[in-house]
């Protein structure tokens, strides 16, 4: 599906992590806190996109340091972690950066994200997302939570800004 | 799928953990014992209803401790675990907290959760349930076990008490 | 699908574990070694299968010991480990149980189970085995490796023995 | 599908991790890596090729010493990890080994595999590559990353050479 909205404007992409970057279904830790997954094409997207100076930054209310590693470290975003609200997270990381939403695509599936997609531009979400979701985005991908919808967004971001490179 | 039932009536939602909180197939732990999955889906939906004043009851055989943490710390819902024979749990349960059977939705999908489902006024199942709790159940979830199906008989349970909020 | 076979004659069923009781898609260990899953279905049956006095063994090259407190120590099964030829492990197993290959049924997913499941009266396989199992076998489940398969095979054959009790 | 190739050319198999031989979508270790898969079916035709005297080379950016234990010390396959540019690696290799790249094939699915994929007589790709790979590869296996799709492309080789043996 394509998306219907002027690509060329975005400069920054936010991602939730459950039901986004990772699958809603996971494994559960000693802690008993839920142990992400990760999908590698999705991480060689996000590379590329921070490479070519998009700004990609990761909102979860998630608490598993391992993902800062692979999303900081590794894949040179920005990421959030244990945020509960997570709206004036987004504005602020917006304003620190001096993007306006209408510059910014956010990709969420529960009822946590839907702020978040109210206030940006390009609302979007996995083909699993829950009804809200769905009903809120403007671009709802192919592709279910984890399996490929960050990819997905990516690409054809890049692509119509002439930045994907192979 | 839509419930028949009136689903107002509901005060508790009892869930079993394998094949219904979590997929069948699980990863084993090097005690041996299956190391169960969770949906964060499922968790968010739970933690509303728990906030919203639905008691929310999990019984089940599994001995794995992060379950309780996941469960009962971080969502708080009530939770028995290392439960062989179900239905004297679920009894003392409805009990102590003053609810009867038929303000009591019960998901399984096993034999062991027959008695328990045939006890309640609404019993659930997911999808791929075995045969007998499929037969048993008066609402089955368009979604099978892990994926969803707790999400989908909470949702519609809150829904139709207008205490899903968003 | 039903089985073909004159199933109230069988009195031990033999299983393998890789694409059989565990997927075929695993973890990899620390060392090397995959990490089995199980399915809690299939692990229900296997228990009951082994109280009303059916024999049940399971013979694996897999060198993973949780299997044996998963099969053996929890599930009451008898299990073989690291076996890189299967049939002889199988012919000293029947006879020391006084079991003929016509009382037995083999599941099996893969070339190195082709003997087995020729030896044996009633061969079988999961819908995902390959070419040359399911050319072999008299009975191929509608369910894959993992998901299924070993819960169809036990439930036909103590349904058709009149020892499936609910 | 077949494969339009002169198979009986190949004297090496080169694969990708992540994607082909692994599932795209993986859990995430403590340290942020992620925690590759194995596909058992994969392995059996690994191990028999290599007994057959076929040349396994696994060339990967995947970090994980755990593949090193998996691929070589138990199916003695030749592994290069660690690698951010793989063409580089795959012509030593095949210098190194006096194969000439028609006598070769590859499969990848990404971005980083497409120089590899050109350089090889004979390019493959699993059912779910990327669009760059699909579009490159000779021959796209119906099964997808992690699920087969090795299995399927050294089962066609080992027939077409006589020496896929039962």
């Amino acid at each position: 599906m394509k998306i219907d909205y002027p690509l060329e404007k975005i400069k920054a992409i936010v991602f939730d992590v459950d039901g986004v970057l990772s699958p809603s279904v996971v494994a559960i830790g000693d802690n008993g806190e839920p142990e992400r997954k990760t999908n590698i094409k999705d991480g060689y997207a996000i590379k590329k996109a921070v490479e070519a100076g998009l700004k990609i930054c990761i909102i979860t209310g998630a608490r598993t340091p391992n993902l800062v590693l692979r999303y900081n470290t590794w894949l040179k975003t920005e990421i959030y972690i244990d945020c509960t609200d997570k709206l004036p997270t987004l504005k602020r990381w917006l304003e620190e950066n001096g993007i306006s939403p209408d510059e910014t695509a956010y990709m969420g599936d529960d009822i946590p994200d839907l702020k978040c997609m109210r206030y940006v531009g390009l609302a979007c979400a996995p083909y699993d997302a829950c009804h809200e979701a769905i009903a809120t985005a403007s671009f709802v991908s192919k592709f279910t939570g984890g399996y490929g919808c960050a990819r997905d967004l990516i690409e054809q971001i890049m692509r119509a800004q002439g930045i994907w490179k192979i």
